[in-house]
């Protein structure tokens, strides 16, 4: 954020407000147009507000959308890990972050699906500030999974020799071939294969 | 395609060719930008050709796009399908597609990755002729799969109780999380992450 623009938000809760505002409009748009597309001019047209009201927030086009990439990482953990949290350490949490993957994009009315998955996309061959903030966010979710897999291990759930890293790869995996099931065959459908590939993962490691 | 493009185009082998040129740039560049970056005017621009000339082969933004996405699953064939069909009918075949599939892109030189999944992506919640054509083609796609899943059944390699349907989308679910880990953490550990889940896969299911 650019100075002045700090200067403008911090006081005011209203422009705390009307910061949070854009940012939702802006997660929405990621999710269905990309992050390509968010451009201080069409944030202004989709939220009605002036283009100098939007610069007195984000400074440049590239700042929009490393803010919108935050808050689709705070709307994930908000979706996904805090409610996981809520079940006991081990495989009953590990089970609360698969089934809350699976059904966080539409719980959060993100009609383009996960915005973190579709970023990841859009930048996997162009390089510069985009790309490195989602490879980051990327990592770190793989992290905490990988975490959360080895709780389930450290529960004596799974078998101690079980690979937490591989185990998350492989969640991540199934997650992806769900949104792309999703697609093609229907939620319902794709549910179904989504949960058997699930369970297989864990029966397998299950001690 | 429109008639008088089929007219310009079907007696002549030098129309043929540049025709072909003129798919395997935009295939090239639907990989790295994706296929809504596909205009006459972009291409024309990265072939080198006149507007008209292009508009001679492709009457529209879509007709270059549609016949974009047709020259990407030949391309996907002829680097994954054709070789995998070299080898024996079962596990080895299984086995040989997994392998093609992970590499496809790089030795396609598809820049920005399998082109097929970047349009599932693009044309998610994008209804029209291009979301019809990439869903058409990729159901087809996991009918194959599923089949090349089958006979490795009928050759007595897998259990007779297994799952097809379920274990073509597991396969497809390694190659997505590969082509993610492959942007994460390298091609060297993804490919070992996807390699051994693929292990895993066709453990749980050996008779």
């Amino acid at each position: 954020m650019n100075p002045a623009a700090a200067t403008a938000l911090r006081p005011s809760t209203k422009g705390e407000e009307t910061r949070a505002q854009i940012l939702a409009a802006a997660v929405q748009q990621a999710s269905a147009a990309g992050f390509e597309s968010l451009t201080i001019g069409s944030l202004a047209e989709k939220t009605g507000m002036s283009k100098s009201g939007l610069f007195a927030h984000f400074g440049s086009k590239l700042e929009l959308q490393l803010a919108a990439m935050d808050e689709a990482a705070r709307q994930f953990t908000e979706q996904v890990f805090m409610p996981a949290l809520k079940a006991p350490r081990g495989l009953k949490r590990v089970k609360a972050l698969f089934e809350g993957w699976l059904t966080w994009p539409k719980r959060a009315s993100l009609a383009g699906g996960c915005p973190l998955d579709a970023a990841s996309r859009e930048y996997d061959h162009k390089p510069g500030p985009m790309r490195d903030a989602v490879i980051e966010r990327q990592k770190q979710v793989g992290r905490e999974l990988a975490k959360a897999v080895q709780m389930a291990i450290e529960t004596g759930e799974l078998k101690a020799d079980t690979n937490a890293t591989l185990v998350a790869f492989e969640f991540m995996s199934i997650v992806l071939g769900f949104y792309r099931a999703d697609l093609l065959i229907g939620s319902d459908e794709a549910v179904k294969l989504a949960r058997a590939a699930f369970e297989r993962l864990i029966e397998t490691h299950r001690r």
